[in-house]
């Protein structure tokens, strides 16, 4: 089983079509779902294998979209922004069609639709969105072995999104005192969860 | 007080001669003080004013140099690795002489020489050094006034840092069963800090 993370991008470009010169401005904040790979991924020694990584675009006129990220099978995940952006670019710019997810490269799977299509596609496990008001991660007992982790990007989850999340039975869980970026966010969760699986 | 982290950029070029377009390669790993910097100061509501960044850069011609990024006082921090490149560059391109920090921008100060300077700069605190085979943060009665936490980027510390933290009292400390770059343990960090701080 893996560690699944689930990142809703509000705004983010489905089409693949911004600037690698300018992220923040032309992409929808990209930036903010590029940040979370790193941070989903990337340890000292490595790659994280165990890890996958769904990015739901829902901005632009392709959207929705969803791109994900198997690090079962990846290749060349680098740690720095720009080419993060570059790989996405390349995957998004090849045509899909309505059919769930098409692998794209090795380890890199485009599909039409958001939510709804991940959903059907993360398979068992138990499912957490991260909430402010969510019960701390550390006063829970935390599904190492199968978990399924949705984030917002940088707004809070949509009003769909957030209903989709409670029918589908989504724990709200919460990182501690002050509210941090979505990337953050993740590394504190698989914090948690190297933690909770050396136990 | 405040909260202090030190990055020790074993090749991060002093000069700010980089290229925005391919920092990883052309910076000495700038990158990963960049995501640094990110990890410490911005929150899903804004930047920590109790937060101070030093950014030890030992690499090229005109190294070593250090940077100072002050909460308290610095605007504009963004997210995006290409906007804290342009930042740093800019001050860095600043000359600066050979008599403690200068203040080049609004809390962002520029001083000749590298770690003996941070040690003469960062005043009273519990200094901290992470490494792998360190106690775990979670076990240690962790100082949230007055830290100062010291940090490599991509590689481990040089023998020459690690003996002068030592000689300093700094404490080892470490993160969780898995090595963790070093944005992502200053997000622990900052996580555990918080955590402290509201008991």
């Amino acid at each position: 089983m893996a560690r699944r993370f689930v990142v809703i991008g509000r705004r983010a470009v489905a089409s693949g079509e911004f600037s690698l010169d300018d992220l923040p401005s032309t992409s929808g904040r990209m930036d903010v779902l590029l940040r979370c790979v790193r941070a989903a991924f990337l340890v000292s020694h490595g790659l994280r294998r165990d890890t996958i990584v769904y990015l739901v675009l829902l901005g632009g006129p392709r959207a929705p979209r969803t791109l994900r990220i198997d690090g079962s099978a990846v290749r060349f995940v680098r740690p720095d922004e720009r080419a993060l952006a570059n790989m996405v670019q390349k995957a998004l710019a090849i045509a899909t069609s309505g059919e769930g997810f098409v692998e794209v490269k090795p380890g890199i799977a485009v599909a039409e639709g958001g939510l709804e299509v991940v959903l059907g596609d993360v398979g068992a496990g138990t499912a957490y969105v991260l909430r402010e008001h969510g019960r701390d991660v550390r006063e829970t007992a935390l599904d190492a072995i199968a978990p399924v982790v949705f984030v917002g990007d940088d707004l809070d989850l949509d009003d769909a999104s957030a209903a989709a999340l409670a029918r589908h039975g989504a724990r709200e869980i919460s990182l501690g005192p002050i509210s941090v970026h979505a990337d953050d966010a993740i590394t504190l969760v698989q914090n948690e969860l190297d933690r909770v699986a050396s136990r």
